[in-house]
């Protein structure tokens, strides 16, 4: 009879128990948790801050209504979850784990071990940020006190950090009627995930939902009175604020782990090998304490979630019981709604390819999200990143449409090692409530091979808002209806407009020497245009998203003069 | 300069004008087209009988609003349409095309001729059918014809085929308030793209939503009074009806191209290459007239969508301007949305598989669509089919949750050549409102796989309800929660109810002599007392899909009864 001891009762960790006691009824397995429960469900805890999770117990319960407590996991699963337990010590030779459980030492003894221990938030060293209600939203206790201070009359937040928690609290709080704002030190939000024109959309999303963005900022001091946090200093200015919101991260909790002499790899987290196996083979790992392999890169990458760390436990449970189950590693995919946007990434960013040295081919094309005139249509964007040898290598989406299966499918294709002419001959579902004919993205892979095949130069958005700040002399041929054009014009001189209806008997008013850019609303009239004009002699590219990214950066760029 | 004529104004014949305008600014296109209008989105008309999509116009609108019309192909796009106009025969030695326009007939040379036809609804040779008030709903004339009636006072409706369009239309009639009987002349709907099991769910929401569903019923005549219909006969039985509508599937239109000498496949479709090419190398062909490769079995399908004529247009565009561009093939992949109900399936069916001879092994997987107390959670089914050897063979789902994204998930993971194993470890986006932390088509591969490597012995729902309506000696062991069972008991004396939590501690009330099946509401506490009873010694499987699938099973058989 074979003991199992699991250190952490997060996702991983009762993962990898149940999925043991599945296969071998015989094993004795005992999981250990620090905290007072077992299994909470982290990624729900915003939904909890905001209200739309009603209970914190709800977060704990299976998909038929159990509350998945202590006695839950012994009745059904036969499992012993010892919680307000804290595993002391990892004693490799004896194959003892040291316990403190009520204030006494015990000792656990193992044929396998499982660590699980997650992660903590990560604390910048920002004088003050100790202080009274300076929180993170990383548990249970940390959303009841968000709750709390709410309560307590808090009507002024701001976050440290425009990652994933960052952006999902900023919705959080908002919907609470605070007044937030939401700091990142980087040039753009979500720097870890997103290229800059992509997070330019999500930015100017929370302007209009009301909060303040405010990039390229560092918070000096968390200002306090009396121990209680008055609000935060970046530079000579000084935010008020009732409540500040840590959210720059976290990191693997591997004190442990290193202690016992596990090794712990370039990311600080714990290594493993496919398996989930540690250095000690009697010893496996999974969840946010461990990095994974990024599977483009085939590199160790640091990116916990929840979605990952119930793969490792089913694979951990399957191999402390004579299974050989592998996990091959991630690609980094992540969602998250904020407001009515949804944004969403998979494997490398544009930025990150470049930097591997891939020759990167990108396109950004705003489609609908389905048949554009079937009631709920609506606009979303997507970027696929490319090799030039057709590989596809990330992609990116955002907009108020549905985002996640494109993302999914992008994901499934990436990780098949799909390039972009399997993606433009997918058999996707299309009817008119799901899909365009050919979906978004079909169209985005298209734009690609396009661009591939020099059918099309193209200047990103980005770089087109630079020329339109540069004296530059050039033409920008705004091929959109006088209708679309008055409700949103680029108001620039160099710019020309022809509806594209009337292009073709106007090519005496386009010079013939200077660069044109051909524009639209989202793309197809654009390339539609600057193909003509290739084809007619002239120096032509369409400006890639059309306005649809361009006039968001445009205001932007205006906003954050003012 | 060359000359491309296309015969069809459709999807895949502009697509392939539009392309090859793209790519070659001085060729001479032309389009021909019966009907008045170009462009129809034929997968829109459903939503305009039931008055989502307001104008039939609506249905022929770019993205931006502009009517694709005569005057748009010409002004943007410098291609001639030619409305009302006929192809009456292809003369490949002189390569012209001989049209009838205006009552004259005139001849069109051509270097490259592309053919599409596009297809029309089939007519059962049923007494009756050229009646007045018999329709279809292939044309934009045809939904302004359903609409008139409708206008007129036909308040009771017979769909003949129990199809995708008749699923469609029998939604859209019941909008307009009107009393509809669906007559499918099969066991079960939609018989040539689901699984029994699958098809009655389908069929007992349709039921649930106020249509009466025929299976298994012939309709020998299409009763009339004064040339106008009354109703169809079924046997004995006439039911009433003021509109019949006659949805029993599509057939291409190749009369043009059989008379010209084109090849015809096995289908009866014109048989073209990965380059859409003919038999004859300056005649492409795409579109609803054409049939392509089934990507599983390497043999031609009839599957004529709008997605796969968008694909073979840009195809046959690229090739008739010195292009070389392939379209590989179809998986067959359809979904459909029936009142609250979205239905889709892609790749083989359960039943197709088997025909093949591949072993199969089959999950149905009920889950919610998300994190289920996220608000708007939703039940799904995911049926996911599979080769012993893991490989991905086919998929089905059905419910009132997300299912576009699981489906097409899927289809990409069979299109790129994906197993099981794989689905088990695809990095999909996870997020509450998004999925569960183990996205449901995550899920049915566990499921499959747990199958695959025996860990647990299953019976289907549909072999379940047989058994249950046989006198045999079994055990049904209920391990639903109190609440779970009074509210949808099973009603069999072989029943023994033992909530899961009380499952470990009362073994000695199931008997070690007779099988037991194990059932709970979607199956993971099924499969969990299947496991713990397996090891202990006992004859168990779990019942798949659970009483989410079983209790539609056995209702819907006490329906047919009465």
């Amino acid at each position: 009879m074979s003991r199992i001891v699991v250190i952490g009762g997060g996702a991983a960790g009762l993962k990898a128990a149940a999925r043991a006691r599945r296969r071998d009824e015989e094993a004795e397995i005992t999981v250990i948790e620090a905290g007072s429960y077992p299994s909470i469900s982290r990624c729900g805890l915003p939904y909890y801050v905001e209200g739309f999770v009603h209970e914190i117990e709800n977060l704990m319960q299976t998909t038929y209504g159990a509350v998945r407590d202590v006695e839950f996991f012994k009745k059904v699963k036969n499992i012993d979850v010892l919680v307000k337990t804290k595993a002391k010590r990892i004693d490799r030779e004896k194959k003892i784990v040291e316990i403190e459980r009520n204030g006494k030492s015990d000792e656990l003894p193992y044929d396998y071990l499982v660590i699980a221990t997650g992660s903590k938030p990560s604390k910048p060293p920002i004088p003050g940020i100790d202080a009274e209600n300076v929180v993170h939203l990383h548990s249970a206790e940390d959303a009841e006190k968000i709750v709390e201070m709410w309560d307590e009359g808090a009507e002024e937040a701001v976050i440290i950090g425009g990652g994933l928690v960052g952006m999902e609290s900023a919705e959080a709080l908002s919907k609470l009627d605070m007044k937030v704002t939401l700091v990142e030190i980087m040039p753009h939000v979500l720097p870890a995930c997103l290229d800059a024109e992509i997070a330019a959309l999500v930015e100017a999303h929370l302007r209009e939902k009301g909060v303040s963005v405010l990039t390229n900022s560092k918070v000096e001091e968390i200002v306090t009175e009396d121990g209680t946090v008055s609000g935060v200093r970046i530079g000579e200015k000084v935010i008020p604020a009732q409540l500040v919101l840590v959210a720059t991260g976290v990191r693997p909790n591997v004190e442990l782990a290193r202690n016992a002499g596990i090794e712990i790899g370039e990311t600080g987290a714990i290594k493993v090998n496919e398996y989930m196996q540690t250095n000690d083979e009697n010893i496996y790992a999974g969840g946010d304490c461990v990095e994974n392999i990024n599977l483009i890169t085939g590199k160790p990458a640091y990116i916990p979630l929840g979605s990952t760390a119930n793969k490792h436990g089913r694979v951990i449970g399957d191999n402390v019981t004579g299974g050989n189950s592998t996990f091959p590693g991630v690609l980094g995919t992540i969602i998250f709604k904020v407001f009515d946007f949804t944004v969403a990434r998979t494997g490398l960013s544009e930025e990150e390819a470049r930097k591997l040295g891939y020759d990167v081919i990108t396109a950004v094309t705003p489609s609908p999200d389905r048949f554009h005139h079937y009631p709920r249509s609506k606009p979303i964007r997507v970027k696929i990143i490319a090799d030039r040898s057709g590989k596809l290598l990330g992609a990116q989406a955002v907009g108020l449409g549905v985002i996640d299966k494109r993302i999914d499918v992008l994901a499934t294709a990436i990780q098949m090692g799909a390039t972009i002419d399997d993606i433009a001959n997918l058999d996707l579902a299309y009817a008119p409530p799901f899909s365009t004919a050919l979906d978004a993205v079909i169209v985005a892979a298209n734009v690609v091979r396009n661009k591939r095949d020099r059918l099309v130069e193209t200047i990103s958005a980005e770089e087109m808002k630079k020329k339109i700040e540069s004296e530059e002399d050039f033409v920008i041929l705004d091929v959109r209806t006088d209708e679309e054009k008055a409700g949103n014009p680029i108001n620039d001189s160099r710019v020309i407009h022809i509806p594209i209806d009337r292009l073709r008997e106007s090519l005496d008013k386009i010079p013939r020497d200077k660069e044109i850019f051909t524009v639209c609303q989202i793309g197809a009239r654009g390339y539609e245009a600057a193909r003509f004009l290739m084809q007619r002699g002239f120096r032509a590219r369409m400006v890639d998203g059309g306005m649809a990214i361009l006039s968001v950066l445009l205001k932007g760029n205006k906003e954050s003069q003012s």
